[in-house]
C-alpha cells in the first residue's frame, strides 16, 4: 500500500449497499450441521485460515494454532469422543427436554469433508504479553476472532462451518498429540451445507428462540 | 422469509466481489486507539448491538450483555482503572521494550465519543446449557463473536472500534454495578478514526510484526 508523505494510506471506504451485503451475511451464518459428502476442493482450508489470520489478536500476538486433522483413525476417536460427551449431555437434561435433545443432530462429523481443530497457544512469546497482563483470557479471545473470520468467509463460499463443542477439550489435545501447554478452543466441521437457511436450526427445532437485540443492552 | 412447500427458503449467494470486498474488510478493520471527539448520530450503538445479536451463540443463548456507559463519573473511573492497570503493566516490562511501551497509545477512552462494556451472563437460562456442558467457556467466547461482528459493522461504516483489556474485570463490574454473575469480557472505544490504516498500529510502531498464517498451520 502506497504511503504519502505524511505516512498516511487512502482510506478505504465501504458503501451502502455492502453493508446491506455484510448484513446479509451475518443473517445467513449459520451453525451447520448437515453436510453433503463432496469433497473440499484442494487448499480451501489453508485458504480459509489465510483469511482467519487478518483477525485481531491481543498484542498482536496472532496466539491461533490451526490444526487440519486428516487421519482417519484420529477423526474416529474425535467422533468417540462427542459421542460419549453427548451421551452425558443427554443424560443431564431436563426430562421435558430429553426428547427433543435426543432428535437434534448437533455435529457433522461423519459427513463433513474438513475437520478442523482450533488451539490457542497462551506461551507465545509473540506479542511480549501486551494487553493480557490483566486478562489472559485475550488470548483464547483472540482465536475465537479468526475462526468467526472463517465462519463469514467460508458462508461467503456457500461453505458452511458446524462449531462442535461438546467434546472433552483434555480428549482431543491427547487424540491429536498438540504440543502441552496448547488450549482446546473448537472444533470445526467444514463443508458445503446440504441446505442453507437464514434462521438456526436450533430455533426451526424447537429447541430455543432468538431475543431482540433490546433484551441485551443496559445503560449506566 | 418465503419458505416453498418442503420448509426450505432459497439460499442467499455472495459473488466474487463481495468476498473480495470482504476480504477487505477484513485487512482495513484495525483496533483504533486515536478517535475524533465528533459525537456518533443518535443512536449509532443501539444499531450496532442490533448487528452484534445476529452472532452465533452455543444454544442460541445470547450471553451477551452490552453496557452503554454515558455516566461521566463512571468514565471517569474506566480512565483511571486502565490508568493505574497501565502503569503496572509499564512496570512489568522488559527494560529494552520499556521505553517502547511508555511511547504506544493503547486505549482512546479519552477522547472516543462511545464507551461499551460487554459481558457475558453464565448464568443465562436460555439455551437451557446445549452445547456447553464440557466447556462452559464458550459462553464467553459466543460473547467475543459478537463483538466481532459489531467491529466489522463498524468498520464497513466508516467507524473504529478500539478494544480495551487493560483493566482490571473486577473494578469494571463495580464501577458499572453489573449484577453478580456477569463476566467482564471487553471495554470498547467507538468513534470515528482520526486515520485510517491497514496496518496494524503495533506493527507500524515496531512493537511487533505479523507472521503469515503457514506458521499457525499443522497437520495431524
Amino acid at each position: 500500500m502506497q504511503r504519502d508523505e505524511a505516512g498516511s494510506v487512502a482510506p478505504c471506504a465501504f458503501g451502502a449497499p455492502f453493508r446491506e451485503r455484510l448484513r446479509q451475511l451475518f443473517v445467513w451464518r449459520r451453525d451447520v450441521r448437515r453436510f453433503r459428502r463432496d469433497a473440499l476442493p484442494e487448499g480451501t482450508l489453508e485458504r480459509l485460515i489465510d483469511l482467519a489470520a487478518l483477525a485481531p489478536s491481543v498484542g498482536l500476538s496472532q496466539p491461533s494454532r490451526f490444526v487440519v486433522v486428516k487421519d482417519a483413525a484420529r477423526r474416529a476417536a474425535i467422533r468417540t469422543c462427542y459421542s460419549d460427551c453427548n451421551k452425558e449431555a443427554l443424560a443431564a437434561q431436563r426430562p421435558e427436554k430429553a426428547d427433543l435433545y435426543a432428535r437434534l443432530k448437533l455435529a457433522g462429523l461423519n459427513e463433513a469433508p474438513g475437520h478442523l481443530a482450533v488451539f490457542a497457544d497462551p506461551e507465545t512469546r509473540q506479542g511480549d504479553g501486551l494487553g493480557r497482563r490483566t486478562m489472559p483470557e485475550t488470548i483464547d479471545y483472540s482465536v475465537v476472532l479468526a475462526i468467526h473470520t472463517m465462519w463469514l468467509a467460508a458462508r461467503a463460499e456457500g461453505l458452511g462451518l458446524g462449531w462442535v463443542s461438546i467434546l472433552d477439550p483434555a480428549r482431543v489435545c491427547e487424540i491429536l498429540e498438540v504440543p502441552a501447554g496448547w488450549h482446546f478452543i473448537g472444533y470445526l466441521c467444514i463443508g458445503y451445507p446440504q441446505a442453507e437457511d437464514n434462521t438456526p436450526e436450533l430455533e426451526r427445532e424447537g429447541w430455543e428462540r432468538r431475543r431482540s437485540a433490546s433484551k441485551l443492552l443496559f445503560y449506566r
